[in-house]
């Protein structure tokens, strides 16, 4: 997506070769229509698969999950992040892993919402060594729902997550893939 | 707003005289379309103020705000919530306490993001004790801001935080506007 390249190469500052800081535009203070046009991007692209509902983690992914469900006309669900341990019958969690934070947390989600039935997109901002999208896919087969797809605004190419995905056969669309940056450089993009 | 307050008797599950439990449709699952149309009303209601960002905490006011913005044409920003006390030069730090989790919580606006010629509107799901809005009062104010609204989904009008805000001539927009709750009695809305 060209005008998200675009803003990433003006607004983005890269503080070493693992960290891209957005939050002039996307993860802290927010533009609304280019996530408006983020979440068009993922619809259009996810269309055809007949998604039921999609999917996020709480609290960097909700925006472009709500943009994309809105697009789609479909409901979203974003699981929450607990640091305590608690067994609830009534949700389904997994545990997954901040580099960031460098913190280990449960998601859950309340088995209400999420049932075979569903077929799903999941939503995230970044795809790094995709630990929240892993976290996302324990839950999603343990309410026996089927992944139809993955939409990142960034994946950071060099990292594992990528592959791990291609290698599940599931199918990625990532509007601006890194493929390599660096604070002297600056951010060499790969074509999706 | 009719079609929140029906939503709210058809899907809300009163737990208690003070606990409401909506996460079907606008805090865990959430219907895109109703809450774009909650961000409509907010800037129908709040247009001419010439407000120039929207601001709310994460993560349960993001797609509040979000929808707010972008019907807006204007930024918005979350504030994180971090429970280390770290000091930041860089940042707007405030304390607020939630009641549901019994814990305070530190939140955060990056000083870039934040200036004297701002125009702020505050979004956010649920007004009881007013916690949240005083955690970003705060930050506004040492940003020197104006605040010139509040925007609120669900107003539990039998606590506090209401009270608080009209007396300081702060004008808010209640979208549902609790005046009591019961399991057995359901629920009574006040008309805004």
């Amino acid at each position: 997506m060209k005008e998200l390249q675009a803003y990433i190469r003006r607004e983005g500052v890269v503080l070493s070769e693992h960290v891209l800081k957005v939050n002039s535009f996307l993860n802290h203070q927010v533009n609304p229509s280019l996530v408006m046009s983020i979440g068009e991007n993922f619809a259009a692209r996810f269309r055809g698969e007949d998604i039921t509902k999609v999917m996020t983690v709480e609290a960097s992914g909700i925006h472009f999950a709500f943009a994309t469900a809105l697009s789609m006309g479909v409901p979203f669900i974003y699981a929450k992040k607990t640091k305590a341990i608690t067994q609830d019958n009534g949700v389904y969690t997994a545990s997954t892993y901040s580099f960031t934070r460098q913190q280990t947390y449960q998601i859950t989600v309340s088995k209400d919402f999420l049932s075979s039935a569903d077929r799903v997109l999941i939503i995230d901002d970044i795809l790094a060594e995709g630990a929240s999208v892993k976290g996302l896919r324990e839950i999603i087969d343990a309410a026996g729902a089927k992944l139809m797809g993955v939409g990142v605004v960034i994946e950071k190419s060099f990292q594992s997550g990528r592959k791990s995905l291609d290698e599940a056969g599931i199918p990625v669309h990532a509007l601006a893939r890194i493929a390599a940056m660096s604070p002297d450089e600056g951010i060499t993009f790969l074509e999706d």
